[in-house]
């Protein structure tokens, strides 16, 4: 890449930036968007800050700053406090290492001329004076590069010690949190496997196996049935009551002064409305309710009677004791009555809970193998798409191009940008995918199901993005001259690897600039909302649904950041000045999430921050990673004390599995001296008892009472006092 | 190796055995013998058998043969039964195995020209004819190949179904003898790794935490504590209490009817007692005995006050809830209150109960790192003694030899023995110092330290004796002609890997030709036994000492019966001859050890078949590599489907896993199902308590009642009423 398209990169990343805060700034101010601004706050029962209207456009960096950790735990749950918390940490271990990096790898650098003496031509038009900030321009086996395997051991301690006391500040954030606050899933216990029952019913045997164990905490046990048809029911019952209500508000809107006996609207009742027979909407609709609600009522007595799975939630009166239970193998063969925490009532996967064991577990090698091609043969059409991107080959190929790339300013945007947004345009298919194979492995809880995702992604991102890019970049160029000086691999391995950093830079910014300022200004839901509004909705219910937001997506948010981490890690010895990139993304990462954890967005459940000990995996991985680079670089070099990075590597290792086995525990089971304090108000267990009986099943004249309790539970922290009734 | 030097070694080995053999049903008649050769028997009240003076010499194979399942675990307990059926799964693998590759291998191989045609002259005389019988004598890319493939295919599944239906088998033996039988471990819980007490004492601190979650079942706790002094007192005690009964022996002894007032025994008080005054032993032990005594007294006391560790053995009345709480985590930094079940009282390494938690992984790091150099240099020395004893560098080195190489028998016997001996030899001198090692892991109990001696004991035969063998045997045998031809070394290693098959054929007919003789006839242990008796012992108990046999060394059986499945799964098909030597080697190691458990070793403590994932482990292992090897070789038989050979150590993975999965937690917790069982006698919380305090810590006045004990704990199998009372 040369420098003028580097700069353009930049310019126009900036630019659009700006042009998107002042959007944000203008656009928070109309009070007919604050729903859009400030959902969460709304949802919540706040509603907008005060000073909205008249504030300077910077109040709300002020806000997102000064809020406390408490503050976020309160507004929007511990796994956004946990997110902000590896953002964080993320940034201190660049800055810590820009701190050494920067000043002095980069003078040395600068000051050296393997590319002006040694590689190549200094006219060479694709080599940029960029790149002689890095490592690349320091000559073979000088004594400079000491202090770059000075680098790498600075990067890794500090990573270490920033890991080493985040875990210990988010397990004690967490510890507060649970031990504070009963949710209902601490008293609950999911059984998973049951062995068919040798006499009597399931809940029979559940009942009796645990009353002589625990006869003064244990409670009772839920069943768990298939839901298939009763959710299907319930779904049609629920989308007819929409339609009424929508109907109504239009019948209603209808009644104007000149007409005030209104148009009562009305539709086809064939298929999509588009042919048959025309009827009374109204109508027509409290006919098919009434209808329903008697097929649901019946469908929901049979479900409980004869769909019994072999899964069971046992509910305990005692936090402790369930907690132990969760922890406790029962059978011999572990895959019988596996025990283990219920997941939080709202991230049930309900269809995953009665798996077979051994099923599971081959269909769960089979997904990681099918990831695995999927990661591996994605390579191809990146390839492909990298090589089509380049403005070269698309002149060739769609020749009409050949007039626009004439205007010389649109030539230079187009150079810089084209492979970014390739790139980007390529992975913004790939998340649903693999959400859609971490939910066939039979995984039980939303949250979860969400680590599986980020974890797949994450690999995905190294392998494709990170190593795809280096090694089809650092290849291609070498050789490309291979041809003309066979023999001179190495040398031409060392020219090109570096440059890459370049590449890295301009799609860190791409991804900052304007990906945090879409994040910001909220354009694309802003726009949909107002069309909606417009158009669509009528009632109440429908325009909420309209701007609600929905939870963080982190199985795209996280892998996105870790793809950063790495690239940033790998070259933060090799080409230093890719750090300060990635400190800004960071460090807007930070408050911009922040901002829209405060404001934004409605978290459906909370994991309790089970995302951390992935997300520090990651980070070690990345580390690794960029540890096994800098050895390769380094001997490419031919430094004869490479050697020394050996070391590194197995020290990550060896870190990872200490934290691993000093803290992880406490993210998978829930440790009883947690629970054992004394609470003040315990949940009943009726209460217990309708949080975990799936909606479906719940009786017809509770639901109303359910949906307008659904809309309060959104504006509570709390999830104990579930509204929804135990059936019978 | 020529093929006279194989029979004599095959000859002799045999030979050896026949009058071990014949020297065993002579010697086990002699009444003086019966401690030799039924200790097991005489210590659990039964005597020999009846019929013993006039039985005949196949009477104990009959009898080893018939003995139940059942039987063999009341006498010998768990641990020898899972050995049994351990030598049994191996058995039945090469059986199976055998029942393929011996009929439709060998006819194949020994039909093909590879040898006589292609790779060199049949005149060499290194090269046997018993060489023509393996995968090396089909020439490369043959389709006979195919039925090698498949081979390894038949090698693999047998092993897989062979290895499921044991570990079932054992699990189910397992859960009986574990639920029918109250041990004091089930009731009670080892909590490590206690934080300094907030205020109060120690048993304050873990007496408040459970009985506050326990307060039914919660009975009391018994703080460790460092038992340096006071068990250097009670060992120093000990003796003189010894040296007083022998010298009370010596002055009875004296009384003859000559001189019927006896001589005084006397001996020095200085040095070795070799310099210093005379004194009246009797009297001097007594005075001493009397001194000892109280400061052993005061000695307790200030221990049990004043030397507490961080650690405490919880006693529950409960065996379910006990079982709860040592697989539960308490605390939430895993490294304090780690609660895990405590071992068997017997088995306990008190030294290491109180090791911190970081300190002792990094040791567990650092000891793993020096087994790692232990196992890789230790390559150097045994290259060198292979070297050494080839007879030809022999007779140069030690020129006195020359003369009896000379004699045309004793050179063959020593060519076909020598370097079998140096390998088991050298191989003699590790156990202890691997065992020494894993202690220093901060291992709390003996059954452990043997598994984890077991596993570095594995892989050092793997790396060392096994592959060290193959590959310097192979490179060696290769790089000598080399030279002559550059160029040829696939053809070479084709040629050379194969014969090492007949070094390990007389490997094995050693060993369990002679090994498992000796340990049939006991000659080492008749002989010591009847040195001390005429010459050393005076009192009975020091009798009883000479002869009792202690328990199975597994840590040098298991790995020494390890490396023969390992050469048997690796040559099974590319040199199937080895099958019945190895089928052999386990159905005589299987009648004999069946003979041993059932007559001789009496076991101290019994872990409840732990031992068995560590086989089947290993057993595992042993497939890899020769799934591996196969894959190799097969390569370089330039054989295309070669390829077909992959998915099977991956199959082998995860059928590891999916075993580990299953049924592993069983073996490492004590699943609650079985354990939720009602008994019928349940222990006194006193005597789990006086099980449970250390030897050392007992008061005096129950030494004689704990040592009258001992003698007839060990003829019971239960161990639960252990007689030691606790101290206060």
């Amino acid at each position: 890449m040369d420098t003028s398209a580097f700069v353009t990169s930049l310019a126009t990343s900036f630019a659009i930036f700006i042009v998107l805060l002042f959007l944000y700034s203008w656009l928070s101010r109309t009070s007919s968007n604050f729903v859009i601004y400030y959902p969460l706050r709304i949802s919540r029962g706040l509603g907008p800050p005060e000073d909205v209207k008249s504030r300077s456009p910077w109040a709300w960096l002020r806000e997102a700053w000064q809020a406390s950790e408490k503050e976020i735990i309160d507004l929007a749950g511990l796994d956004a406090a946990v997110y902000i918390n590896f953002l964080d940490a993320v940034l201190q271990i660049l800055g810590y290492s820009a701190f050494f990096c920067v000043p002095v790898l980069v003078p040395l650098a600068v000051t050296s001329d393997n590319y002006s003496t040694a590689v190549r031509a200094p006219t060479d038009p694709a080599f940029g004076g960029f790149d002689k900030l890095s490592m690349g321009n320091i000559a073979k086996n000088k004594s400079r590069i000491w202090a770059f395997l000075i680098a790498a051991y600075w990067l890794s301690i500090v990573t270490y010690i920033v890991l080493w006391q985040k875990y210990k500040h988010i397990i004690n954030v967490r510890d507060q949190v649970l031990s504070a606050n009963a949710r209902p899933e601490q008293f609950t216990v999911l059984v998973q496997n049951l062995p068919p029952p040798t006499n009597g019913t399931r809940s029979e045997q559940v009942d009796a196996f645990f009353r002589k164990l625990h006869p003064d905490a244990y409670e009772k046990c839920l069943v768990v049935t298939k839901l298939h048809k009763s959710s299907k029911l319930w779904t049609k019952l629920d989308s007819l009551k929409r339609k009424l209500k929508h109907a109504e508000a239009v019948f209603g809107q209808s009644k104007t002064k000149d007409k005030p006996e209104g148009i009562r609207p009305q539709h086809k009742t064939g298929f999509l409305g588009l042919v048959g027979a025309k009827v009374d909407t109204i109508d027509n609709s409290k006919e098919k309710i009434k209808d329903l609600s008697v097929k649901l009522q019946a469908e929901q007595k049979r479900t409980i009677a004869e769909e019994q799975e072999a899964s069971a939630f046992a509910i305990f009166n005692n936090r402790a004791v369930a907690a132990e239970v969760s922890q406790s193998a029962i059978a011999t063969i572990a895959s019988k009555w596996r025990t283990s925490q219920a997941p939080e009532p709202e991230e049930i996967v309900w269809g995953n809970l009665s798996m077979p064991y051994l099923p599971q577990l081959f269909r769960k090698f089979g997904i990681y193998f099918l990831v695995f091609l999927i990661i591996i043969f994605y390579m191809i059409p990146i390839s492909f798409v990298s090589a089509l991107t380049s403005l070269d080959n698309l002149e060739k190929l769609v020749p009409f191009i050949k007039s626009i790339v004439k205007i010389k300013v649109l030539n230079t945007v187009l150079q810089a940008y084209l492979p970014q947004l390739a790139l980007i345009i390529f992975l913004a298919l790939l998340p649903s995918l693999l959400m859609f194979l971490s939910k066939l492995e039979g995984i039980v809880s939303h949250s979860h199901l969400v680590r599986a995702t980020a974890g797949k992604y994450f690999y995905f991102n190294v392998v494709n993005v990170f190593l795809g890019v280096t090694i089809s970049g650092t290849v291609f160029n070498a050789l490309k001259k291979i041809t003309k000086q066979p023999g001179q691999i190495v040398s031409l391995l060392d020219a090109s690897l570096p440059p890459q950093a370049s590449f890295f830079i301009t799609y860190i910014a791409l991804l900052f600039f304007v990906g945090y300022g879409l994040e910001l200004s909220r354009l694309v839901p802003l726009i949909i909302f107002h069309i909606k509004k417009r158009f669509l909705c009528k009632t109440e219910e429908e325009i909420r649904d309209a701007w609600a937001p929905g939870p963080f997506n982190y199985h795209t948010h996280v892998p996105a950041d870790m793809l950063i981490v790495t690239i940033a890690a790998c070259y933060a010895v090799l080409a230093p000045m890719v750090l300060p990139f990635a400190i800004m993304y960071f460090a807007l990462g930070w408050i911009i999430v922040r901002n829209q954890a405060l404001k934004v967005y409605i978290p459906k459940y909370d994991s309790g921050g089970r995302m951390w000990p992935h997300m520090q995996a990651r980070i070690l991985a990345a580390l690794v990673i960029s540890q096994i680079t800098m050895l390769g670089y380094f001997s490419v070099k031919k430094f004869v004390f490479s050697f020394l990075l050996f070391p590194l590597p197995i020290a990550t290792l060896i870190f990872a599995y200490v934290c691993n086995k000093l803290f992880y525990t406490a993210f998978r089971v829930t440790p009883i001296s947690l629970v054992s304090t004394d609470l003040k108000d315990m949940p009943s267990v009726a209460s217990l008892v309708e949080a975990y009986t799936p909606t479906c099943l719940t009786p017809e004249d509770k639901f109303e009472d359910a949906e307008k309790f659904e809309d309060a539970r959104s504006t509570a922290t709390s999830r104990t006092s579930s509204g929804i009734t135990s059936p019978a």
